[in-house]
This record gives C-alpha cells, structure tokens and sequence, in this order.
C-alpha cells in the first residue's frame, strides 16, 4: 500500500480486534448476555487505554464505519413495515413514550449538573433508541416473539429506531453547524423525515427495480454485491440530503425487505455483517478511555455520577414507557423489553464523540447507562415474561 | 469519522467502485470473458484517469488490501494438496516450465528495452502466475475439469501460484532493500520458502485445532469470522518473517482447506470476497493512466511495444510449457490452459508499482499483457478442448 500506511500494523490490529470481538462476544453469550456488551469490553481491553493492541487508526475506522452501515442495513433488511402496522396504536404509544421521556430526564440531568446544551442533546439522543437486535433475541428465546407484548415491544423499537434516527440527524446537524439554532434543526429535522419518507414511498418500486435488474445476471454473488452497492450509495445521499449516512442504510435495507429476494439479500449479507459489525463495536470500546472509570479519582466522581444517573432516567423513562400501552397486555414486561439500548444507543455516543458534541468524560458515562441497560434485561424480562399465546 | 477523513466522498467512491465492478462484470461475462477482466476495465473507467469517480483514497486502497487477502485465502482454501500430488510429475514438469519460460523471457525482454534489473525482476515474476480461477472457470465449462489435461492444467497452476508467491516475497524484498543483492534474494528465498513449509506442515493440525475450538461455539457467523482473523493473523506474520501478506493468507487458506469445516467456511467467505475482491481490482485499473495508451503520443510508444512483447512471450512461454507433460494428453490444451494470468498477475504488477520498482509506463506494459493473454484464452481453449474422458 502507498501513502504511507503501516500495512503491518493495519493487518495486527485487524486481526487482534475480531479476535478479541468473538473471544468476549462468545464469553458474553455463555452468560446470558448479548454479544455486542462482550465485544464493547473486547474494544476496552484491546484499545489504546488498555492493551494499545487496536489504535484508532484510518484503517480500523473505514472497517467500522463500513460495519455500522451494513449493519443498520441488515436491520432495516429485516424491518417489517406491514407488521409493524398491524400492532398500530399501542405499539405507536409505547414508542413515543418511550423517546420522549428518556430523552427528556437525559437532557435535564445532563443540564443539571452544569454540561453545555449540545452535549446535552446528544446524551438525550443515545438514550432514545430500544435495541432491535438484542430485544428480539431474548424474545426468542423466552419464546415470547409471537405474544401480543412481543409484537408491541418490536413495533415500539422499530418506530424508535426511525424516529431516533432522524433524531440522531438532526443533533448531527446541529453539532456540525456548531451552535443550537432552532431554523437548523427545523431545516435538518425537515429534511431527515422527508428523506426517510421518500426512502420509503420510493424505496419499494426502487427496490423491485433493482432486484429485477440483477436477477438477470447469472453471475457469481451478484444479488449481495449489488444490494451492499445500493446501500452505499443511499448512505451517500442521506449525507448529501443532510442526514446521517446510517439513515440512509437502513431507509435502504427497508426498501429491499419489501422485495421477494429478501431472504437472499439477508443471507449474502449476515457474513460480511458478522465480520464488520464486531469492528464498529470495538472502535466504540475503543475510542472509551478505561481511566475516567475509576472512582478513585476526584475528577471522575461527576462522570461516573452522570452514568449512574443515566442508567436509572434511561432504565425508567422506557419501563415507564411499556405502561402506555393498552389492550389486555402484561405492560410491565413490555417496559423491561424497551430497556435495552445496545448498538444504537452506541452509534450515537459514537457519533457524538466524533463530532465534538460529546466530550471524552460524558462519552465514557453514555456507555454506561448504554451498558448498564442492556445489562439488567436479559434477567428482568425472564421474570416478567408472560406464557405464550 | 475523525481524522479528517472525507466520509461522503469515501461512500460516494465506493459505491461508484462496487456498481461499476459489477456492472462492467456483468457484460465481460455477457462475451464470453471473466468477470476480472470487466473489472479491471471498470477501474480505469471510474480511476483518475477517466473519470475521476475512484480516487485512489486510503480508505478505498484499505479495502482493497483486504480484498487481495481475502481473495488469496479463498484460493488457498480451494486449493487440494491430495489432488495436486496425484497428477504429481507432468503437472510438476508443466508449472516449472511455465514459471522459468515466461519469467526469463519477461526478463531479456524488459532489459533489452533499457529498463533496470528491479523493473524486470517485477515483469518476470508478474509473468509466472497462472490463474486459477479463471482457468477452472473455463475448463468446467467446456466439462474438461475432470479430464486428464484439466487436472494437469490446475495442477501446474497451484504449483505456479505457489512458487510465483514465493518469487513475489523475493522481489518485493529486493525492491524493498532498492538494490539487486544476491544475498537478500538468497535470504529472503529461505524465508519465503521456510513459510510455506512451516504454514503446509504446522498449517493442518493448527488449522483443526481452531476449527475444534471454534466448533464448540454457537455463535452467529463464528466459523467465518473467525477464519477471516486467522487469515489477516497469518497475512501479519508473513509480513513480519520478510514475506508478502498474500502468501500469508494463501497459506491460511490451505491450512483450512484440510479441516472438515472446508467447505462451510468457503461459504461463509464467498459473500465477502463477492464485495471486496472486486474493489481490488478496480483500484488496480484505476492506479492505470489511459493516457499512456495513445499510440498517437510517441513517448507511449515504448510502453506500448513492451506490452505487446510480454503479450507475445507471456503466450509462448506458458503455450510451450504444455509441451513438457508426457503421457497420452492434448499438450497443446494443456500449454493454452495455461496462458491466463488473470489477478495473480495484476496483484504482483499492482505491487510492483506501489515498491515504486514498476514506473507507470511499464504497469501499464504489464497489464496489457495480463489483459490480452486472459481475453485469448477462452476462444483458444474452446477450439483445443478434448472430449470429455
């Protein structure tokens, strides 16, 4: 390779950050919890604070950033609007809810103990967003998916995911602008829901089109290659359009869930999203300094206090959430299920980390509220968890 | 991304790179051509040269690497070390041939033309290699893979793959120390060959054990994931004993070939290599200047010449090769099954010309060869093919 790229140092830290990804994902999983807390830890350990094996190099972070997008791809792959419809009204309750108390107790309490406004945001932002992934696997394995409360805590995360994300763009937007200025966030909040509007009216005939297209083509890996090309390039026009590129992978991944080749695009795609997805995850664990966990140090005590406080508002404003809903249902379990916030809550820190909004100090507190919540509901939903319908 | 990296930009380069590649794919295949051929047109298209769509980013050249590796483990890991010593001798006779054949004649010629040694040291190596894949590509459509001259042919270019490796390790080590010593040849040789060795001796038991202990885990993706780190692990460790990455991930990949997971990890790969080996050889047509192509500009003329001779000897060392097996075989569609070079060849040119010991008129000499010697091959072969044993 040229302009002076360390090959040698790309391909050791490579190597080490998916070793250390599936060594504490598999950890994870062998005690109840969902791979990615495995694999943040994993980003700690090998990252620059800890063992120094992964640098946050320009290597390492295009794998990430190809990661995360694959990987809001692959869940906007397997987002299913007309099921979504279908828990409708309770399903819509739970979600906004679910959005506007965590980020409101998140905001007030990250202004309360005297941080800017813009920090403030983001913060409210990362706790906004229920975990998709991790939240349908445990269903699953409670064997609770098909239960009525398993299909409102699903509908409640997808519509938080779409609703955080342009959150999400519209903090991003405001961060880059550098100051909060209501005509910015109009602009960007404009602009983020007309995107995903028009990704999804639109997306559906330019997804059949697409998928027309390429099942002509005999040749090898076709389908995969040029699903992953459509998701870049719709990446590319959300940041164009103002939005943030993830909006644009998953606008994308729900255009082609609507195609009759979905399951085909999913399969080619869980490969390359099993190899890139752990690397955003260790980036994120990664860009966390292990020094301002220790409570030891006076300097660390308000951090610390923020990440605890964080993990309570966010724990509560989602459970509080689960009690909005209606219908014959058990609410308290539907509440644990939208606790968890895993890789979204994540990708936000991250971006705010990235941006500047987000100093190093709140960065470290977000992960872990994002962790701590995650944490506590594997065991809480096993306790709430209703017999199956 | 930090870094001062130009995130839309990147996304905008790559998604243009994957939907040209598949694209131009596509038709070459359309006509009768490999894919790769497509491709490597595709990237002159979208390279700097024409229209400026690819540039020659790090983050594109990062994926680009991980494309090469990830295309020499999928070929070691179909590569059968059983199969090869059973048409041991003639296969043995034809790859050696078709190695010192094409290697001296690329040699003489490049000098006589007044370039340096480093430069044709480069020329002859990028001459060596056979392609596999396209050759079995051909053969299995023609439905002489299971004839005596196609097992000679595949064969012969493993054994070409692997000494051509072993040759690339050399003479990037000497482009690298910038002078022609016989000392750094001879050490780097031992080296080179002492990997392969150790990674074909030591590589089955390691390569069981991970696939033992991997086996154990029922993690999502595991198997591939976990090749894929041991792969860019031994690429790493290559570069560090003094040879190429890729004879590293070749080795990986035949290590793995002889595990019972073989063919489950061939499938978890394909998906990944679909994405990124393509971008590879887009960023090997893009690093080519069309300019250097006008036969109108006299200065071209030289580069030009040069790419017409290693066409015309890169054919008759390798056709002439052929003639070496014995037994009763159809030598001239052994020498014609021989003759593509395909992306072992453009790997080494490409590296040839990042040392810095290819000047730009000469990669582009030596992909005109690569390029005429794989258009040739399928017509000829159609016409020599014997019937089916």
């Amino acid at each position: 390779m040229d302009h002076g790229f360390d090959l040698g140092g790309f391909l050791l830290a490579l190597a080490s950050a998916l070793i250390a990804a599936k060594l504490f994902g598999e950890i994870a999983e062998r005690v109840g919890q969902p791979s990615v807390l495995g694999e943040l830890i994993a980003g700690i350990v090998v990252g620059p604070s800890v063992l120094g094996l992964v640098p946050l190099s320009l290597g390492i972070l295009v794998l990430a950033e190809i990661g995360v997008l694959l990987l809001l791809f692959e869940v906007g792959l397997e987002t299913d609007l007309a099921e979504l419809l279908a828990v409708g009204g309770p399903a819509l309750a739970v979600a906004l809810a679910g959005m506007v108390l965590p980020f409101g107790a998140g905001w007030a309490l990250t202004r309360a103990l005297g941080y800017g406004p813009l920090a403030a945001l983001f913060v409210g932002a990362s706790l906004t967003a229920t975990s998709i992934g991790i939240t349908a696997r445990i269903l699953a394995e409670l064997n609770t998916l098909k239960t009525r409360e398993g299909q409102i805590i699903l509908g409640a995360a997808v519509v938080d995911d779409v609703l955080g994300l342009i959150v999400l763009a519209i903090v991003t937007r405001i961060a880059e602008s550098g100051a909060l200025e209501p005509s910015v966030a109009l602009k960007s909040g404009v602009f983020a829901i007309g995107f995903v509007v028009v990704a999804v009216v639109a997306g559906g005939p330019v997804g059949r089109r697409l998928v027309h297209v390429v099942g002509k083509s005999g040749a090898r890996g076709m389908l995969g290659a040029a699903s992953v090309a459509f998701a870049i390039l719709v990446a590319w026009l959300a940041k164009k359009a103002g939005s943030a590129p993830i909006v644009g992978a998953f606008a994308a991944g729900m255009a082609l869930a609507r195609t009759n080749r979905r399951h085909d695009i999913d399969a080619a795609l869980k490969p390359v999203v099993d190899i890139f997805a752990p690397i955003f995850f260790i980036s994120v664990g990664a860009q966390a300094d292990v020094r301002l966990l220790n409570p030891f140090v006076a300097e660390n005590r308000p951090g610390l206090l923020l990440g605890l406080g964080l993990t309570v508002v966010g724990f509560l404003g989602k459970f509080a959430a689960g009690f909005c809903a209606w219908g014959k249902v058990r609410r308290p379990f539907i509440g644990a299920g939208m606790v968890p916030r895993g890789e979204v809550g994540l990708i936000f820190a991250s971006m705010g980390l990235q941006t500047g909004a987000l100093p190093q100090r709140i960065f470290v507190a977000v992960l872990l509220a994002v962790f701590a919540t995650t944490l506590v509901t594997p065991p809480l939903l096993k306790r709430l968890a209703p017999r199956q319908a």
